[in-house]
């Protein structure tokens, strides 16, 4: 069992990352994002996008309702269907969901939050934001059993019905801890983590949970998180993690065959 | 077995139809439009909605890809699942799914289509949109087995893998056909069939197949398409066809208990 997740920056080349997909002979979950489609719909909507940096340094998306709701439009919507949409034209039987059906993924809204601005701390209130607590897998197990590919996307689901926007990679993660998945292969628009964030050929090919302190010291920005979250799925039994390339030429084969950045125990 | 389908037209009470679908005792499958919504994030979007008429003197909106596009935002992001967020904030497992998941409904693209401007016969490309020709209720099937609520939205899947445009009622049609229904509720911000348009006493509270002419006769604009689909509904086996009230409270109870206008063999 693969769970594969797709991060939503530019670069990444759809036709190529379907088309692999396409002829994977595996059960697989698949997880994507949106990030930069959302910047692009929010803007021609009129909404600002609003990044808010945390007390602890975490820079993050502000998600009031009216964001919120556009993240159902570009992730569920655009996003989501698109990729179903293709992956339709290729012969696979592709459903998508996102984390609050069959309540795939439930957590902890934090309704205010800590924020930094202008050097300043102050709580920020009205975000529809939140952590995983708690995944109920008996939805994507029925449709991997009866044959179907899930497509799965934020937002989740709060304790009190609310949809939450989540991180994509945390939610890839906690999917495939809970599906017991052997791998767990992370595309975005880099080739892995790199040892210097400016020089794409200073690839880090392997990491031990034994040196991951160093691997996250070398992780810059959302790459850190990646980097726990990652640790997290190897801790927690998911056989290896793989951070990949989504900008090339049969992107999934040549991340089963050893490209990228390897997290093992 | 129920199919339920709710339009997306203007002053629909969203609240109590999830109220009164939340106490439902048994399973159905859930539909739903999105018209007005589809109309207004259009306008926000800078897409200007083309309605055409087609040489046989019927409206439709013109679906380009970027209204297709529009559209995936609108029936299948915000409003499948803001739906399904309303549902699972009321203990309901909702699913939300469109009907390119697991090909639900697959029909054939129309890419031309013979219209009327300014009074001339012209041809018009790029249309993505069609006619629904197969369902496949194994996915539905295997959600109802399993307890959950099936909320579904157009659009459909062509033969070639695209996304079609196909109308909700007979989308709900198909579906109600496809499962055997006992009875198809189809809801609206009218009362139901009106015998003046113009006048919501007027309502018309029984058809048979005997008087299927009449009814036809009757109805404008997109009821006529309303009471043919029911037609069709009826005549392949769904035990009842019901339209109703999308604007008040206890919508569904009040359809069940006879309320608005009901079509049988």
């Amino acid at each position: 069992m693969l769970v594969i997740k797709l991060g939503g920056g530019a670069g990444i080349d759809y036709e190529a990352f379907l088309d692999d997909l396409a002829r994977l002979d595996e059960p697989a979950v698949f997880v994507h994002g949106g990030n930069a489609e959302l910047d692009r719909v929010s803007k021609r909507l009129g909404i600002e996008p609003r990044h808010v940096t945390s007390s602890s340094g975490q820079s993050s998306r502000f998600t009031d309702r009216e964001t919120l709701d556009a993240m159902l439009m570009v992730y569920c919507g655009k996003i989501n269907k698109t990729l179903v949409e293709g992956l339709q034209r290729r012969g696979v039987n592709a459903v998508g969901l996102s984390a609050l059906d069959g309540r795939i993924a439930v957590g902890r809204r934090k309704p205010a939050i800590r924020v930094i601005e202008d050097g300043r701390p102050r709580m920020l209130r009205g975000d529809y934001a939140g952590s995983i607590e708690a995944i109920d897998a008996r939805l994507l197990t029925l449709l991997l059993e009866a044959g179907y590919l899930p497509v799965l996307t934020p937002p989740a689901l709060s304790h009190e019905g609310e949809a939450i926007n989540v991180d994509g990679d945390k939610l890839a993660t906690e999917v495939a801890v809970a599906l017991g998945a052997d791998q767990l292969l992370v595309f975005s628009n880099t080739p892995g983590l790199l040892a210097d964030v400016k020089d794409e050929s200073s690839l880090v090919a392997a990491i031990s949970l034994a040196n991951m302190a160093e691997a996250g010291a070398m992780a810059q920005g959302r790459m850190k998180k990646k980097v726990q979250a990652a640790q997290d799925a190897v801790e927690r039994g998911v056989g290896r993690v793989v951070f990949a390339d989504a900008r090339i030429e049969r992107p999934i084969a040549r991340a089963l065959e050893g490209d990228g950045t390897t997290i093992s125990a």
